[in-house]
C-alpha cells in the first residue's frame, strides 16, 4: 500500500492519502453527491459507485453524508481501505481518474444534516478568561467546571455551510452607559473558533455511550465558527444560558475528517485535577493536536491549540449521553472556544481584545474590538498525520453583512 | 353548517366539531397515517383522501404531520372547512362513517417530527417562585425577565410521544449535606406542565416573524411535560443553562389543536409593565384561557392556568426569530412551566413542595416531595370554544421507571 496517492501533485495541502475527508458537492448545478478530497481535487464517490469501483448502499448519491455516517465503523473502514487502494496504486489510475473533479469546479455544501447541536465550554483558558472578565470578584471557574464538561443545546436549524454570509443580528442588548436595554444591530459581534465532532451511529434511549465507545459512534471532525453577539448574550443569558446571541448562525467546514485520520494526532490532554468520575475516564489519551488559525480579512489574529482543551471529545460524548439521551445520526457536538494559555492563542475577540478594551490590529493597520460589516473570518486547522504527513481540516469562512433592522 | 357533528355521541369530551385536532395513528400494526379526533373516534384522513373525500397532496399517508403543517394556512383552513362539512351534516355520513376508527383501536404516535425545540420561562409566578427559592437575598426576577421572553434550546431528539415511559436519569448531582458532587439516579425528579406550539410554515433566514404573523406560521398547540432532574439542574446549569437535567425526556400530547380552534379562548394577558419593545407588541390579545390539570397516579395535584402567562405565544415566536434565525417545519416552542398565583396552581413539584420542604399528599395518602419510581404523571387541558363548546387538548402522560445505573 502506497502512502502517497498518484492523485496528489506536489504539496497535498494536508489532503493526502492519510486524510481522505468526506464532503458533499455539486458541479454545474447538478445534484449533490458525496466526495472525498484528495489534494486539490474531489473524488466523486457516486461516480465511483456507479462504475462499480466502491460499495454504495444508498450512501453517496445523496444530499448529505447522513446515510453513510449511519452505516457504522466497519463500513467507514472498508470504504477508507478501498479508497486508499484505488488512489494509492497506479493499477486503478485509469479507472479512477475520470471521477476526479478539480476543487475549483465544484460547490461545497453543508456535509450533513444536523440532528441536535450541542456546544461545550471545554477550554479552561477560555472559561477562566470569561470568568475573570465577567465575575472579577469571584473564582475564574465555577465549582462545576472541573467536574463535568459544561455544555448546552444550540440551534440545529442555523448550522450553515462554510461561505454562508452572516447577517449581523438584531436584538435586545445592553449599550454601555444606558440603563435600559436597547434594540438594534449587535455592536459586539464575535466569533468562536471551535472543533466539532458528528455522530454517525445512533445509540438507544437509556443507554449511555461509554467514554471508550467514541469510535463506534463518531464519524469525524469539522471546524466550527460559533458566531456570537456578545452584547445580546450579556443581557439575555441568565439564568437559562445563551439563546438569540448564538442562534442566528453557526458555520461548519465542508470536509469531515474521519476519526481514523486523526489517530496520529492523539496526545495526552492536560492533567485533570480533581480526577473525573469513572464515566469520564478514558483508557487512551484523547487530547488532539489540532492546530487552528483564525484570520480576519486574510490576516492571522490567533493560533488556538486544540490540544490544550481540558475536556476531551470522548468525555463530552459520554457526559452528554450519561442521562440516557440517545444519539441520532447528525448530532453535532462543538468543543467551545479553543483558547490556549498565550495571548495569541485565544479563539474569540472577546478574549483577544479583553471585551473590547484592547483592540487587535489587523494586517491593513485597522483596529478591531469586535467585527465590522464586511469582515471575513476564516478558521483553518491542521493536525499531524502518520509518517510526517499533515492532515488538513480545511477551513470554515464567513463574511459579515450589515444588519437589516 | 351544523355546530354539532353527527359523529359525536353524547358528551364529546372536548372533541366536537369546534376542535378537530390532528394526530398520527397506527391500527393493528399498519402504517402510520394522519387522523382527526372526533368524540371518541379517529377520522382516518388517509382513508378519506383515498376515497376522494378530502384533498391530499402527500399529507396524510405519512408518519408525521410535517408535510401538512408545511402546507400553510390556506390548506389548513380548507381542510378544516371540508371536515366540518363532512362531519356536520348527515349528507356525507354514509361516505364518512367507514373511515371512523374507535380511539381504543388505535395507537397514537408523536404527531410531528421535531426540528428545533425551544423552551421558554414565561410564567411570572413560576420564575418568581424559582427566584425566591434559589436567590432568597435578591429580587425574585432578574432584570431581563420583563424585557424579553427568556428561553433556551432543548434537545429535539428526546421529545417523545405521550405514554413513553421515562427512565429516571443518572448523572452528577449535588446531594444535600455533601460537598462533592455524587453520581447516581436523580433524587429530585420533577415535571413541568407546559403548553407548546409547533411551527408549520418555515420562514426565511434573516427575516424575523412579526408578532402579528403568528397564524401564518403556527399550526397548532400541544401539551408538554418538560421532565426535569432538579438536583442535576442545580449542579450543572451555571453559566450556560440546563443541559442533562432536561435532555433525557420531554413528552408531548398526541393531538395538535389547530390555532383556529383556540380563537374563542383568546383573552387579555396580564398587563405588561414595562411596555415591551415594539417588536413584542401584538395588535390582538393573545393570552389563552387554557386550563390545565396535573395528576399524579390519577389524583389531581395542581390546576395551572395558562391565561396567567406573562409572555404570550406570538411574543415568544417574534422574539425567537428577531435575530434572523429562520423557522423550520416542526420547530416546537414550549411555554415554560405554567404556574398561577395560587398554591394549587403551580405546574411543577419544585414549586408545589417548595423544593421538597412541603411535600404534597396524593389521593392514596402518600406524600411526594419529588417523583418516585412507578409514579404516573398526566397533564390534561381544556379551553373554552365557541358557543359554549369545550376544546379538549387531550393529555400527555408518562410513568417513571427505575434508573439503570
Amino acid at each position: 500500500m502506497s502512502t502517497r496517492a498518484w492523485a496528489e501533485t506536489g504539496d497535498d495541502g494536508g489532503f493526502g492519502l492519510a486524510n481522505l475527508p468526506y464532503g458533499i458537492f455539486t458541479r454545474s448545478g447538478g445534484p449533490p453527491r458525496a466526495g472525498v478530497r484528495i489534494g486539490d481535487r474531489v473524488l466523486d464517490l457516486a461516480g465511483l459507485a456507479a462504475a462499480g469501483l466502491v460499495e454504495d448502499r444508498g450512501w453517496f448519491a445523496a444530499g448529505s453524508l447522513n446515510a453513510f455516517m449511519a452505516a457504522g465503523r466497519a463500513a467507514w473502514a472498508a470504504n477508507r481501505a478501498r479508497l486508499t487502494e484505488l488512489l494509492g496504486g497506479e493499477a486503478h489510475r485509469a479507472d479512477v481518474e475520470p471521477h476526479l473533479v478539480p476543487l475549483g469546479a465544484v460547490e461545497l455544501a453543508r456535509p450533513f444534516e444536523v440532528a441536535d447541536y450541542v456546544d461545550f465550554y471545554s477550554s479552561e483558558h477560555h472559561a477562566a478568561n470569561v470568568g475573570r472578565m465577567f465575575r472579577p470578584q469571584g473564582e475564574p471557574l465555577l465549582p462545576n467546571w472541573k467536574r463535568l464538561p459544561v455544555g448546552y443545546h444550540g440551534r440545529a436549524g442555523t448550522v450553515y455551510p462554510s461561505g454562508t454570509p452572516v447577517v449581523r443580528p438584531c436584538g435586545q442588548r445592553r449599550v454601555p452607559g444606558q440603563d435600559e436595554p436597547g434594540f438594534g444591530p449587535s455592536l459586539r459581534l464575535d466569533i468562536e473558533a471551535e472543533v466539532g465532532f458528528v455522530a454517525g451511529v445512533p445509540s438507544a434511549p437509556g443507554r449511555p455511550v461509554a467514554v471508550d465507545a467514541f469510535r463506534d459512534h463518531v464519524f469525524g471532525f469539522v471546524l466550527v465558527n460559533d458566531w456570537s453577539a456578545r452584547d445580546v448574550q450579556q443581557w439575555e443569558a441568565q439564568p437559562l444560558g445563551p439563546f438569540l446571541s448564538k442562534s442566528f448562525a453557526t458555520s461548519v467546514s465542508p470536509w469531515v475528517v474521519p476519526v481514523a485520520a486523526l489517530e496520529a494526532a492523539r496526545v495526552a490532554p492536560p492533567a485533570q485535577d480533581p480526577a473525573p468520575l469513572p464515566y469520564l475516564r478514558t483508557a487512551e489519551p484523547w487530547g488532539l493536536d489540532l492546530r487552528l488559525e483564525v484570520l480576519i480579512n486574510g490576516g492571522r489574529v490567533a493560533e488556538p491549540p486544540f490540544r490544550e482543551m481540558y475536556w476531551t471529545s470522548p468525555q463530552q460524548l459520554a457526559h452528554a449521553t450519561v442521562n440516557g439521551a440517545p444519539l441520532r445520526t447528525g448530532d453535532l457536538f462543538a468543543s467551545g472556544t479553543v483558547s490556549g494559555p498565550g495571548r495569541g492563542q485565544r479563539g474569540c475577540l472577546l478574549e483577544l481584545t479583553w471585551n473590547g478594551a484592547e483592540p487587535v490590529t489587523l494586517a491593513d493597520g485597522s483596529a478591531r474590538a469586535f467585527l465590522e460589516d464586511g469582515d471575513t473570518v476564516t478558521i483553518r486547522g491542521t493536525a499531524p498525520g502518520p509518517d510526517g504527513a499533515v492532515i488538513g481540516l480545511g477551513e470554515v469562512t464567513g463574511t459579515v453583512l450589515p444588519a437589516t433592522c
